[in-house]
């Protein structure tokens, strides 16, 4: 298997991508990387390994660059040329932790749509209080929605978790505003009575505040909500630990307090960082697309190329296609 | 100035509406209260005032009661009759703990909206790191929302901020996705463009992940994503919380710890608490429709009396109407 790596994307690269690229190399013997990127950057990173391929760019997609034209405009991107081995067929699938907006919309224009599915969304797992973490689908690839994308959503998101994590009937939640059937706005309403006559594990309604609590495997909302529902998590969740942390180093007491917790604050922190469930990926698409946080070290990069491995292992682009093609067509 | 009451709402009712009655009536030596409910119920927590009146009703409208209907079929409730005392002139504003729901459709259909107001909006105002605290609306008095809908959102948290909190030019934000002119869907796009037109002091688009860090004073949304926040920001931290919690009684060593914080902790814990900063209120009505937490103890109801009295006092629901009257009547 081979998977096309961006060395020039993320706050950290190229070294944290390099370093995760080593640690998969090492952990999966089949793995075969071709990685794109500046050499002259890139080589004091680098070390010879029969099963990387280091290939030379010489333009770099920034995280100013206008997502809809970068990769279109700047064709000897890493990310471009990293798309453009997908699109070849030259790798499996391929990561990068660049420009989020410009992976996606040059995702859609190299690797292309499947046939039938209206709009690709952006997938990744979020931490619960007891480690099984959920899918949620989309946080952002498209602003607004359909009904009929929702659905397709949910169908992707179930292969995913069937194929991927084994579970055998994921269930399925509507993020909404409140639990009951008739609640939400027009779209959940609307979307609602689709999801409930699908052949999936439909569980209803699901509530963002239970979220964390492990209410459903997959959770389902427009790209607009899932980002703004994203963000906020990650926003409450830095506030609350900044706040703790000033309260720890507030006074001599607490200082010790802190020295004696410090290990364990720093576990459950750990425990809220979903960069650790790997990146998020691009569904939709004909072959795997990985965005990996922008600010992700060398482990995050790691756990973004296990998650693309396990996506070809398991088929699930393939899946996703046979199942969509059996549906009725959407506009 | 007269309060009415609704004594039975809340999952604390009627003690904890009681208690706080009478930290108000202490507290506000001008305050007059109507309360109403059982009075064979609340008789055991009662006592006499001069400044306070019990008007018993023989219903209450529970927490499952259909909000559409509840407060026009059960006329005798405490709910109805604090919604009847403030639209007949007998009372300045109303506070009830009770069913969301029917609190607002009652404050709709009894209280009725300002001339000009199209759709009443849920306000709140949460917590900001420096202790500050933000205007978020609309919480969810409609889930669906047009671009003139959060034009007069922003136009009523513009008053109540400069009112109220005697801001002279609040920062007015529109929650969006990211902070770009361009960025959203359709209807944030749509909105930012009114909002800009608009003669106050607007921000531009904020994003969810800065809001506790103070990005603006009041922050316009629709209801869905507005209610998707609060409960994203109520069930992040509440999860935090509660790791944390189990966190520090893991072991012995981090049970001394927890000793050592406690008092730190809680303190921390209520910095979140955002009923400290009273209640949500229904801006659009003709008179002020307080909604305290369902949870609040006496001292969130105190909080809740309080914002009542200093809307009243402060003209919020008048000035709104003087300046929507201004303005080019929305459909």
């Amino acid at each position: 298997m081979k998977i096309a790596v961006d060395g020039m994307g993320g706050d950290n690269a190229p070294q944290a991508i390099i370093e995760g690229v080593f640690i998969a190399l090492e952990d999966f013997p089949k793995l075969t990387i071709d990685l794109y990127g500046d050499e002259q950057k890139m080589a004091p990173y680098l070390k010879n390994h029969e099963r990387l391929t280091v290939i030379h760019c010489s333009e770099v997609v920034e995280a100013e660059d206008d997502p809809a034209r970068a990769v279109r405009r700047k064709k000897d991107s890493s990310m471009a040329r990293m798309l453009d081995a997908v699109a070849e067929g030259k790798a499996d699938a391929c990561l990068s932790a660049g420009n989020t907006g410009a992976l996606m919309a040059g995702g859609l224009f190299k690797v292309g749509r499947i046939d039938g599915v209206a709009r690709p969304a952006l997938a990744t797992t979020l931490p619960t209080i007891n480690g099984d973490g959920f899918l949620m689908l989309d946080l952002g690839a498209n602003a607004d929605a359909k009904p009929e994308n929702l659905l397709q959503y949910a169908i992707m998101g179930d292969i995913y978790v069937k194929q991927v994590r084994g579970q055998k009937a994921p269930r399925i939640g509507l993020l909404n505003i409140g639990t009951e059937d008739k609640k939400g706005n027009e779209l959940t309403k609307a979307s609602f009575t689709l999801l409930k006559e699908a052949d999936f594990n439909f569980e209803g309604n699901v509530e963002a505040r239970e979220l964390l609590n492990g209410v459903a495997d997959v959770v389902v909302t427009d790209g607009f909500t899932g980002n703004m529902v994203l963000k906020t998590i990650e926003g409450t969740a830095g506030t609350v630990f900044k706040m703790l942390k000033e309260a720890l180093f507030a006074t001599t007491k607490t200082k010790i307090a802190a020295a004696l917790v410090k290990n364990d604050l720093k576990q459950l922190k750990g425990k809220m960082d979903y960069t650790e469930y790997g990146g998020a990926a691009l569904f939709g698409l004909k072959a795997p697309v990985i965005k990996a946080h922008g600010s992700s070290n060398a482990r995050a990069i790691y756990s973004a190329i296990r998650q693309a491995t396990i996506m070809v292992e398991h088929k699930v682009c393939e899946t996703i296609a046979e199942k969509i093609e059996q549906l009725p067509k959407p506009e």
